[in-house]
C-alpha cells in the first residue's frame, strides 16, 4: 500500500545528471472546480493531469528532476511523487527544508510553459527569480538558497513572496513571461490553451470537442455537443 | 485649425538618431468604455492618456520615434501625431504603406510595457516579432519590411496576423512577455496596473483612490469613496 505521506523527499536516481528539484504541487482529486461549467469531474481530473504532463515536459527539458507534491496517492512514470496531506504552503515548506541545491517551485496548471521560458528563470544571476500569475498570484519561483525561503501562496502571493525575499536578503529578478503567467482556472483561460498550447492539454481539449468561437469580436471557446 | 487627417505620416526631426517609427493607435474621446463601472468618461479619457504616456516612455527608451495615430485632434509634446478618421486597420495600413524602415505597431493600452520588454521585440533576428494579447488579440508587432504587411486587428487577430505573415513569406518570432500581453480593458485588469505598473497609469489610479482588495483569497481593486 502506498503511504499517505513521506518523511523525506524522494531522491533522484544517482545516474542522472539533473542537479536540482522542481517541486510541482498537484491535486489529482476534484481539481479545477471553476471549470465545472464546461467539464465534468472525470474530465477536469484528466485535464489537470494533461496540464501536469505539459509542465513536467518543460521541467525535464530544463534538466530538473520533477517532484510532484500530491495531495493524494498518485503514480507517475518519469516524475518522483511525494504524497503530502498537509495544506499547500506547509507541503512546499516541508520540501524546501530538505533542499541543499537550487529549487524550482512551479504550479501544475500552467500548460503553456516551455523549456525556453523556464530557462529564463533558472538562468537568473539573482538569488531568486519569480513569475507572477495573473491576478496577484505566483506561478513559479526559482530559489538558489531554498532552505532560507518559505512559501506563502494564496491571495496576493506575488507581493508576499517579494516581501519574504526581501526579509531573506535575496536579490530578485521578476521574469516577464506570458507563458508562465497564464494559469488555467476558468473557461476563458481555455482560449489561451487552444491558441498557444503545443502539448497534451490542447490535444485533450480538442479531443473533447473544444474549439475557438468568435462572437462580436470577442474570442471564446465552444464545445461540440456531439463529441 | 488642426486638420482632421493628414496625407503623409509626420517625419521625425533630422537631428534625432531614431531610425524607425512606432505607430500607436489612440482614441482620445470616450475611450475604455468597459471601465465605465469604476471610472466616469473624463477619468477614462485621462486614464487612457496616462497609459499612452507609459507606452510612449517605453518606446522612446527603445530609440523609436513615437507616432500617434489618433482618431481625433490631439496634441503631444514628444510624440508625432497623425489624425486619421478611418477605422483602425485602414489607419495602420495607410501608415505602413509609407514606411521604408522597420516599424513597431503597439497598442496604447498596455501600460506595463517597458523598454526592456520592447528590446526583445525589436532585437529579433526574424522578419517579424509579435506579442499576443490575452484572449486572442495582438498587442505589438515589429516589422522589418512593413510595406508588405497589412494589419487585421479585432477578433482573433493573433491568428490572422500569423497567417498574413505566412502569406508574406516572413519568418516570425512570438515574443513571450506578460508585460506586453497585458492590455487593460476591464476592472479586473486594474489589479495588474496596481501590482506591476511603474509609471503614470498606476500613479493616476492611486490618486483616484484605487487600491488592491483581497476577498476570499481573490485579489481585486476597490476605490476609496472619499477621494
Amino acid at each position: 500500500m502506498q503511504p499517505r505521506s513521506m518523511p523525506f523527499l524522494p531522491v533522484p536516481d544517482n545516474r542522472c545528471s539533473m542537479y536540482f528539484h522542481a517541486l510541482i504541487p498537484f491535486k489529482p482529486i476534484n481539481s479545477k472546480s471553476r471549470l465545472s461549467c464546461v467539464l465534468d469531474q472525470t474530465e477536469r481530473e484528466a485535464f489537470a493531469c494533461m496540464m501536469l504532463e505539459d509542465v513536467i515536459e518543460a521541467v525535464l527539458k530544463s534538466k530538473c528532476a520533477a517532484t510532484i507534491l500530491s495531495t493524494h496517492p498518485f503514480e507517475h512514470e518519469t516524475a518522483l511523487v511525494a504524497v503530502r496531506t498537509e495544506p499547500l504552503n506547509e507541503a512546499i515548506n516541508w520540501a524546501l527544508a530538505q533542499c541543499h541545491s537550487p529549487v524550482l517551485i512551479i504550479m501544475s496548471d500552467i500548460p503553456l510553459v516551455t523549456g525556453d521560458a523556464l530557462q529564463r528563470l533558472i538562468g537568473t544571476e539573482k538569488d531568486m527569480a519569480i513569475v507572477p500569475g495573473r491576478g496577484g498570484g505566483t506561478n513559479a519561483i526559482f530559489l538558489k538558497k531554498p532552505r532560507r525561503f518559505r512559501a506563502d501562496f494564496y491571495g496576493a502571493s506575488f507581493l508576499d513572496h517579494m516581501r519574504i525575499a526581501e526579509e531573506c536578503g535575496f536579490s530578485v529578478e521578476v521574469v516577464d513571461s506570458f507563458r508562465i503567467s497564464t494559469d488555467v482556472d476558468e473557461k476563458e483561460d481555455l482560449v489561451e490553451v487552444l491558441l498557444h498550447g503545443r502539448g497534451r492539454s490542447r490535444e485533450y481539449l480538442e479531443r473533447l470537442g473544444f474549439s475557438l468561437s468568435i462572437e462580436k469580436g470577442r474570442v471564446g471557446v465552444k464545445r461540440n455537443a456531439h463529441e
